[in-house]
């Protein structure tokens, strides 16, 4: 089995020592299963201290899963959920949302991944006929799939803007914890302090074996939500697998160390492929992706050498993404496979 | 945290340092994430050595997924399930079945969790009428979810009675390495030898972290699992922590010898429990469960010594499940406590 | 085509002519589209005066979206709606509720169609238990699917036991006119007196071309329903052409007159049939449906001279429906058939 | 009852004296129920002179279940239908398609509501992609939502391509008569001629009380049609009433003559209007339909002398429809009050 690190994605990267070590001691003894453990327990209590003590939090396997089940808790079946066309809840979820919630995807093309009020304006509209999707929630990614960055002010005037028109803000935070480094932020102060109503947030790539969780900052929203995850195939048994890893992840500085390193190592790689002939940055590096435009004709031998993603094939724009575990001896090499193979 | 062992689920174990290990060794470098990676390979192959080389198998994260994704794969909206009625399908997947796949579950009142074709011929009716449910699949589970099994016989008299009538046979394997135990006989005896079209196969409850198979006899039948898979918030992004403890647990009899002791600890618990007083047995004990009807009014005393579930409220059947890592001691205590709760 | 009048169905029977009047009436000049036209206006002003001002009242074109739709709108996806095993809801809509709702069908068998507190009352478990469908409504059929009749006490009963279990009660009325000329009752003493939550209240098989109507009685549970409506593609465009039917249903005592001779037919059709040999009445007659048992072997005989349905192949139960078009001719011609038949 | 005709919409008329006569002539007697009748036969028959032998063809209530059950039968969960982005399937089916479904709609913007092989093709990607929704069908209305036609050449030529992509095409005919005279060709023309899969025909917007068709090409796609008919709330009992409208519409050029004269009368107020000041015609007048961009403070006054819908808030687009029945006078009326509001 190959030891190269790729740059293809986070989830390319195994897990942090010290999530194995909390799953090594979790293995004591007999737990009740299903969340009713000490373990779930005690991660619950970290994110309280994360996030504020005003919040309901539950543990399911992926970040697919809390991002359809956090919103099919929220809406109803004609209702529909705004987002940026290059949502992974749009692109990269095979239509489960429609499929599990009933509602509509209205989606909207954005030049870096980031929603304005302006952009969403246009979409709230038929409210109230009984013919058409009614608009419920605006969703956005943070740090978004382009791997740029909405600050406090944009969320909290996203917020307000749609709790004017009886509407929720939901955050895919798959990766907040490198957006909360970048912004220098608390994830309280990127969440509950700027007006969001509910936030899938993500473990899994930041060191974890898997685990995503379901925040909702407002407990009456939350209300059905054990049955659905239930009903939506996403109910551990074993969950203090899954709470002990959380409870560690928010422990000692652990997601924020993690992300912080994958975030240098963007910056690094960006600065080595930034003069690059031929290569074009094309998006702001604020997380832990570098997005490039590079020819064509150089992309498949490239990627023979290194694994990565096409992120848009008409464009020619290709995405590098750094781990928790990337070195600068990786990125090195990288680009010294890019030089070679573009010259 | 207690380090008491209850008698509660099998899932209220943790997992076997066999199972840890594999994870931990799989936790170098970077692997492509969603299956694409060598310890999925190494895995699927370990399935294949065990079911034969005719089969096509996916994992998921658990069984109420397994089976749901799996049904789904097989069936149209319009199609009914048949089930018995205590049928974990039926009883404990709070209608995922009916959410996900749209199909009616028709279930059957059994004595002891076992369908026959004699239960079932009355309801496959109404076949071509365009106003009713039309039946495709019968879901059996081995063993029952009254810790009872289906014969190699009953199971192939089942799977040739389905076949005839253009049906197909499921079978919920939760705990399909307990029956196979007991049986003395190879997973592909009890599996594809006897006519089944499609498994859910458990590693759970004997003793992984988490991860369940989906297994089709059929690759015709399995055409469009990896998409409702996905779309059914099920893949896995580092899909090497499923595969790695699969192959683990399929190698070197780690199935078998966890199955084996759970099984032994049942048998060892129904001799201590059958002569009790006001403790009547009341399902043949022959995988990992002994189900025994109580007075009522000494359960909830003894659930304050011992966790467990009640079976039937009505009834008074209480389940009291063995584990891989219950001891011959751990019986002993529990015993004594329902000697003296009893008495 | 064959002006015979069968006993088939109650839909076998054409439109009333006072229905086709006020069609043809209806017909004149433009009006708004999807039911905000004086025609329904009109129409929903005659469901007040029938049953009591304080209700939501929405047409749709058929009963298995009046029961889908109005159900839909009361429940959430975890949710069990619990019938009679002979329920329309669960033998003919072909998992219609299953399939749009996405909740559980608890059926109960009965002998007479008919649910009791202590039929239902074994199903009222697992409240809170996020593992299991939890119980929301229970669905009654009046008169039943067999021809059998809920008296006002009885329908009070359930609606009590119900309410106190934070339960809701449901009414399929495809033939409420049947059972309310039978009770010697109002709709409204049947429905909003004796606390019924949500009636599918028919109108196609007594004497309508087709529109059933979904009747709310308490307008919090109905906020949802027009778009749901629209999403379960059951908004009329030209509307009026179904309120123009109800209104004329519900005036000058049309339904009255169509549903009494109905039954009136019904009881001739019983007298002419009862001493027959052969023939034995399995259902008390309390509406327009008659249900025998015959020997098997003349069925299908009879079938060929008038064709009739099956109600359970394996006890030999026929059903004959009267409608309001039935002659005393027509029940003359058809017992012959049978006394030939059968002898 | 105003008897004003308005422009709001097609279906604000009536029914045509033709089809009210059918369906009394067909009020006789007794039928079988749910499409077993002589009348459904006839109508089916009407189906394969206009669209060819080689059809199936079924009956639905309205245009959303049309296109939603067609849709349906031939896709699967996870899979994409790209359609304009003003189609009636995106706009205004409350996110029905969604639901009944489980499928994305991908939408793409368009100037006029035309699709083409160029607008189509860059959402032709992710082909064999698990994480993304899999094209299946092309949707395309005919006349479009803003009364502009496809040639049969440019019908074909999207058939072919998508046919080379393993696609299929759907057309929303909700008004299909009044492309086919326009386009002087046959049904059989502009849909099996030219490669169209499937197709909802529409009667009520050209003079039918209410009834819309089905319409597989290929015999194979439309094999679970009828239980999805059934359990999606759309089998008519007394079909008899919609098939007997059916078949006066396909005979004696009824709905030739009733979609000409409505085209005609499009064609009359276009004249009319289009040398109006401050009226800019912003569509092509090819069908039923005049679109036109006023200026937004004369909307509402001349609504309330007129009904008709806004079509685009932002732009200040309305659209007026010519129904079946709309005559000169009709025109002349409504083109005086313009011209007043607008001076």
């Amino acid at each position: 089995m190959a030891l190269i690190k790729d740059f293809g994605s986070d989830n390319h990267s195994g897990a942090h020592p010290d999530i194995l070590k909390a799953l090594i001691d979790s293995n004591k003894g007999h737990t009740t299963a299903y969340g009713l453990d000490e373990y779930t327990k005690k991660a619950i209590k970290k994110f309280k201290e994360h996030f504020g003590e005003n919040i309901e939090v539950y543990f399911v396997y992926n970040g697919t899963a809390a991002n359809i089940l956090g919103l099919k808790t929220i809406t109803d079946s004609f209702n529909a959920i705004i987002c940026a066309e290059t949502a992974h809840l749009n692109v990269h979820e095979c239509c489960g949302p429609e499929k599990f919630i009933g509602c509509k995807i209205i989606t909207i093309p954005t030049k870096d991944g980031k929603l304005t009020v302006d952009l969403i304006n246009p979409h709230i509209i038929n409210i109230g006929d009984i013919h058409c999707a009614q608009p419920k929630v605006v969703s956005i990614t943070q740090p978004t799939e382009l791997g740029t960055l909405y600050t406090k002010k944009e969320i909290k005037i996203l917020s307000d803007y749609l709790h004017k028109n009886n509407m929720l803000l939901h955050v895919d935070g798959a990766r907040l914890s490198n957006a909360a480094v970048s912004l220098k932020a608390s994830f309280k102060e990127i969440s509950a302090d700027v007006g969001v109503d509910l936030l899938s947030f993500g473990g899994t790539k930041n060191g974890m074996i898997l685990g995503e969780a379901v925040v909702f900052f407002n407990k009456k929203l939350s209300q059905n939500f054990e049955y659905i995850r239930k009903q939506g195939m996403q109910l551990a048994s074993k969950m203090r697998f899954i709470s002990a890893q959380f409870e560690a992840f928010l422990s000692n500085d652990l997601w924020y160390n993690n992300a912080k390193h994958a975030n240098k190592m963007a910056q690094i790689l960006y600065r080595e492929v930034k003069d690059i002939p031929k290569v074009k940055v094309s998006q702001k590096v604020q997380a832990n992706a570098v997005f490039a435009i590079i020819p064509k004709q150089y992309i498949k031998p490239l990627q023979k050498k290194y694994f990565f993603h096409v992120f848009d094939e008409h464009k020619s724009v290709v995405r590098w993404m750094c781990s928790f575990d990337t070195t600068e001896e990786d990125i090195k090499s990288f680009t010294k496979a890019i030089r070679t193979t573009l010259s």
